[in-house]
């Protein structure tokens, strides 16, 4: 059941014992507001504890603040559109019995009992800033750079079009309530390994452009990640960086795993569908990201995506 | 002298004819404060054209307002902290009888008749903005759009610890005027030139660290550029890299300018003043972001540089 701002607001208002559920894979936006709701629950004097399927990555564990320990509570969840994406121990442990979900996916598929979804906001922190307020509780800069971190994260640090007057608005309230916003932005978009840049240097140096500069092929072989002191976990930049170049409209990255075959990764601009392309090869994903497999040598594999790639130019 | 807000506004409000003035190298500030304020003015009646001292890369071109055709008039800067930074050209033409410098460096050398600085705004576009509503224009999206991308460029796209919440107010209120935000933050942040992916591939290459990873030093010749086919405008995102290592407090790049000298930019997290730093050179700028030029051979300017960061270390 959808469920207006006022009724989101009495359920947490009127409950005790919240267990918080965020989504696997957990980013800046569930873990930032997850917690910032965790820690104002607490201020209330009521009982909260935090869980989801995955470790959280190094880079979110200053987002981490501590629950409480207690048996059955009320469950919500933030920033979970589908049950499914609360990862596999989760879903099945709780995946039934949420109470409340709070939520920015216009797509949230109403798994739990009631939903308070804002489409149209670019974070799910800016809805827990809002139902905060009207809690009453104090916002300290502990709250404030949890709920900045997820506005920030889910936009791009305010790059993306999902950012409207009101992202802005609220991140100038967080700031005077003492959000470590350079801080949070520094640990967030500003800090590259030494290793990462010299790997995005080798990759830069191996760029093959083809169809007149609108395909660019990267590659990152194992000796390249070796050699740097890289991990499959810096390999998404690379391939993000794919799609930001100039004039390209279709960025492919051919990544050698460990057994030496490759995994490749497309991204494309508007109208180059990335998954119609990779499906040629056994392959899907997104219109605009999506990913195939080849057991070929790296040559071939080339060869071949090349030759693919000449019925879209 | 220094003049408060009031007395701008009149002085924008009282004169005709303005010529206004951006410093050399332009970037998205000076040039989208300088053409934002040329359409206001423009609305207002008055004439107005723009100077400034070098051809407007083409990144910045979509900034472009046309001007009038005068003869004498109202010299006024924004975004210019010394005489020295309009360029030689303009310099020598007008850097005697600047009336109004409009500026956000508090080192601003007050070379102006008279100067409104307000040093602690992000970007001189925010103080422009204040001073194009107290004129009573109605902010357009063609004037929006100019000042929200001095906005976002002069803050790394409201990265920077320089945000205030002001910055944040103000972004609201231009996106709310119709500022088309998602569109300059794909062509300023978001769109790499591949000859500009070999210059950093270049860079990284040479980066040398300095006082156990703590300081980065990272050259840019002209040889470099012209390889990469790259020119000044690409070097801010270079200089911006310097700070983005991870363990580094200091980047500091060298980029060789035309005539075989050097400009020195400095980029610093929290307790390392950078403007301090580049005093010791007899350059400035602000704490987290400054400047200075060297006339000698580049070993000898990297000697003295490193010598004097000792100091810090």
């Amino acid at each position: 059941m959808i469920i207006d701002f006022s009724r989101a607001v009495s359920l947490l208002h009127d409950n005790d014992n919240f267990i918080i559920l965020t989504h696997a894979n957990p980013d800046g936006d569930t873990l930032g507001a997850g917690f910032a709701l965790l820690c104002a629950l607490r201020k209330l004097g009521k009982k909260a504890r935090l869980v989801n399927n995955d470790p959280i990555p190094e880079k979110y564990r200053f987002l981490v603040s501590e629950g409480d320990d207690f048996e059955d509570g009320f469950v919500l969840s933030v920033d979970v559109a589908d049950a499914v994406l609360l990862g596999n121990d989760v879903q099945s442990r709780y995946g039934a019995e949420v109470s409340l979900a709070i939520d920015h996916h216009s797509t949230n598929r109403l798994f739990a009992k009631e939903s308070y979804v804002e489409g149209e906001s670019a974070s799910v922190c800016e809805v827990v800033y809002l139902l905060i307020k009207a809690l009453g509780v104090e916002i300290d800069s502990s709250i404030a750079t949890r709920l900045y971190t997820g506005c920030s994260t889910d936009t791009g640090c305010f790059r993306y079009t999902n950012v409207t007057p009101r992202t802005h608005r609220i991140a100038a309230e967080l700031i005077e309530h003492g959000a470590r916003h350079g801080e949070v932005n520094v640990r967030m978009f500003e800090t590259k390994k030494p290793g990462f840049l010299k790997l995005q240097g080798l990759c830069i140096s191996s760029l093959e452009m083809y169809f007149a500069g609108r395909v660019c092929v990267i590659t990152i072989t194992q000796k390249m990640l070796r050699d740097c002191g890289c991990g499959e976990e810096d390999c998404d930049a690379i391939v993000a960086l794919s799609r930001q170049i100039e004039g390209v409209r279709a960025g492919i990255t051919f990544k050698e795993k460990k057994d030496g075959t490759y995994k490749v990764s497309v991204r494309t601009h508007e109208s180059l569908d990335a998954a119609q392309f990779c499906s040629a090869f056994g392959g899907g994903g997104h219109a605009r990201a999506a990913g195939c497999q080849f057991d070929c040598m790296l040559d071939e594999a080339k060869r071949r995506v090349i030759h693919e790639m000449e019925k879209y130019f």
